[in-house]
């Protein structure tokens, strides 16, 4: 059996080139214009992985009784590509996106690859596309990247589909860290997130690790009754102990002090693979573990040295640590919100509102995408930032 | 908003008919085979259902960035359609099979629809293609129905889907609930179940109960597991207590005696929303309520009256049960297994074997299967059984 072989890509250029939409404009917060190509890569259980192909962006056609379309036999990435302040072209991490496919891939019956060939694969559609969809005249911005494999056999049985296609796609995308969409009222900073009630998101067992599409359209319906109670995310919580996994499709940090004033950023562990392990997720975690220790020179009065701690924790230890006045901040993490503050959480219909440091973010959250973006953008060179060949 | 409009249909007729294959031929057990054409209604966020079409059968085309291949913004139903040894078409209960796909679709954020409209739908596209594709001189055979709804609007963003694709297709299928796939060993009778260890298939608060895509691909990997140890299906557990849920993709039933030696059928309950709620599960428990009562005609000495009990139990009782030798047969239900008989069941590498009966099949397991038989190819006239009109 063929694995994934980046050395036998073939490239066919558009012939119809579509037009780059101004940044923040509507057409970008729509999130439906994808660049001028697209990576695709078959593969059939009689040979494994065919010849990747970069071609131009265009629709897919599938057999109604594909697998995908019944039985969720379909995972993805999120990442992005950002044009640097020093004109670079980067990936953020994507070994790490390149292996979780992997990972998620196996847990819904899918093939797997040697993540390396994914990875250079990002590279060389990038280096296509990359130059004109961020342009070198517009730093400091970025496309969202969407790796998928999906099973498009025919294959109405019960079973593992006998084809498979992966594809990359690169989506204008919004950043919905900060700005308030064009044509809108301006929206007060820190999201607030509603508590799950009745409606669980994972469990141990399941697959709530996995970047699946089986985890996501089964959220939708909490997603919107939050939004319609005036909520911008869910909280998911689990068990009837009421601890914290994660939030909306974003991990889920606080900090506070504990009652022995000793300050900690606390977020669920990956143990029982319920929550997503998400690369913004780990990076936060190794930057505060790195730089917010005893001795750092990033300490201040407001930015105080704390415990990175992954560990359950129960929305009844954030409420007890509210009414104490404890709670310090908190914020979640992942490639589409980045890192966004939080400005409030209802659990059980009484609203804990979550300090907000300057008013526009908690600190610690300020600080570290300010780290972060520095790496994405190349205001430092750091070995997460990955630079994109361009001709 | 316009609801699903069955009188609204029009009717294009295929220019290149298909060739029906052979009964038990290898083409219907490659379950690929569809009927001539496909019935088709678009719903979007604007108008809400379109006018419905049958047209010829054919690919589909959708972006990229299509909801249900992300987000499994998708769910089914399986039902059949019987020729009977009448000569006439029938649907078995089609109202439960309508109602549960409106409930589906509600479950991973797709629009709801009137079932009556669809039960038409479903008779439309049967007067179209039932004379040829289940011709009067074949009595006793049947054709799989799969409705499904999938969210093919470019959506991105974890949001609902703004359009919507519901459609139709018949798939020539084997009768799996019997007879051995042609060119293959004989196999014994009986199913025999692996009870799953670590994967769970669905909780309380999660989406077991609807027949979504996200309750399929997750499962395939214990299911291939389990076929390479020599399974047939895996049997969901649920909880530290080992709860039995469902096997593969059907219900689970147990014969057994009381340590009172009283006869009981039992069965998983619908109330904690964590198993499927199988019309063919519903049906078994009405037969069963109904004419395995005391006094009732059918009894005899293999057939003695039972209860009828929707519970939760447990694997540990089942163990228990059949050291005591309490155990007297179990079988699955669901559309594409019908009723069929269980001979093993292993549980914590233990191998429990379950009674057979005559051999072929537990007795109840085969009375249950011929009466629902009966009224699916109409040797009897019952309500379940719904004529479709042909011209």
């Amino acid at each position: 059996m063929q694995d994934l072989d980046a050395s036998k890509l073939s490239v066919t250029i558009t012939m119809s080139p579509g037009k780059v939409p101004e940044p923040d404009s509507e057409e970008v917060h729509n999130m439906k214009t994808c660049s001028d190509h697209m990576v695709k890569v078959t593969w059939t259980d009689d040979i494994g992985w065919h010849a990747p192909t970069i071609e131009p962006y265009g629709q897919l056609t599938m057999s109604p009784i594909a697998s995908c379309l019944h039985y969720a036999t379909q995972c993805f990435e999120g990442m992005k590509v950002y044009r640097g302040f020093d004109g670079k072209l980067r990936l953020f991490r994507p070994d790490k996106n390149c292996k979780r496919l992997v990972m998620s891939s196996a847990r819904v019956a899918l093939p797997t690859f040697d993540p390396k060939e994914l990875e250079k694969l990002l590279k060389a559609f990038m280096k296509a596309d990359g130059p004109k969809w961020l342009p070198k005249s517009r730093p400091g911005t970025f496309l969202y990247l969407r790796p998928a494999i999906i099973g498009n056999g025919e294959q109405i049985g019960v079973t593992a589909p006998s084809e498979v296609l992966l594809f990359i796609v690169a989506v204008c995308w919004p950043d919905l860290s900060s700005g308030t969409r064009p044509g809108t009222a301006p929206q007060p900073p820190g999201l607030k997130l509603l508590a799950s009630k009745s409606d669980v998101r994972a469990w141990p067992g399941g697959f709530g690790y996995a970047k699946v599409g089986a985890n996501y359209g089964p959220s939708f319906v909490s997603h919107m009754e939050g939004r319609k109670m005036g909520y911008d995310q869910i909280l998911w919580l689990l068990g009837s102990d009421y601890q914290v996994t994660e939030a909306g499709a974003s991990n889920f940090f606080i900090v506070w002090e504990t009652k022995e004033r000793k300050r900690e950023l606390v977020t669920a562990p990956l143990g029982a693979k319920v929550i997503l392990e998400g690369v913004t997720r780990g990076s936060v975690l190794e930057l505060a573990r790195e730089r917010l220790a005893t001795g750092s020179t990033y300490l201040t009065s407001d930015i105080q040295k704390l415990e990175v701690i992954e560990r359950d924790f129960t929305m009844l230890e954030i409420e007890q640590a509210w009414k104490e006045g404890r709670i310090v901040e908190a914020f979640l993490s992942g490639t589409a919100y980045f890192i966004t503050p939080v400005s409030a959480i209802n659990f059980r219909d009484q609203e804990i509102d979550i300090p907000m440091g300057d008013g526009a973010s908690g600190y610690y959250a300020a600080l570290l995408k300010k780290w972060l973006r520095d790496i994405m953008y190349g205001n430092v060179q750091h070995e997460w930032g990955v630079v994109v060949e361009e001709e």
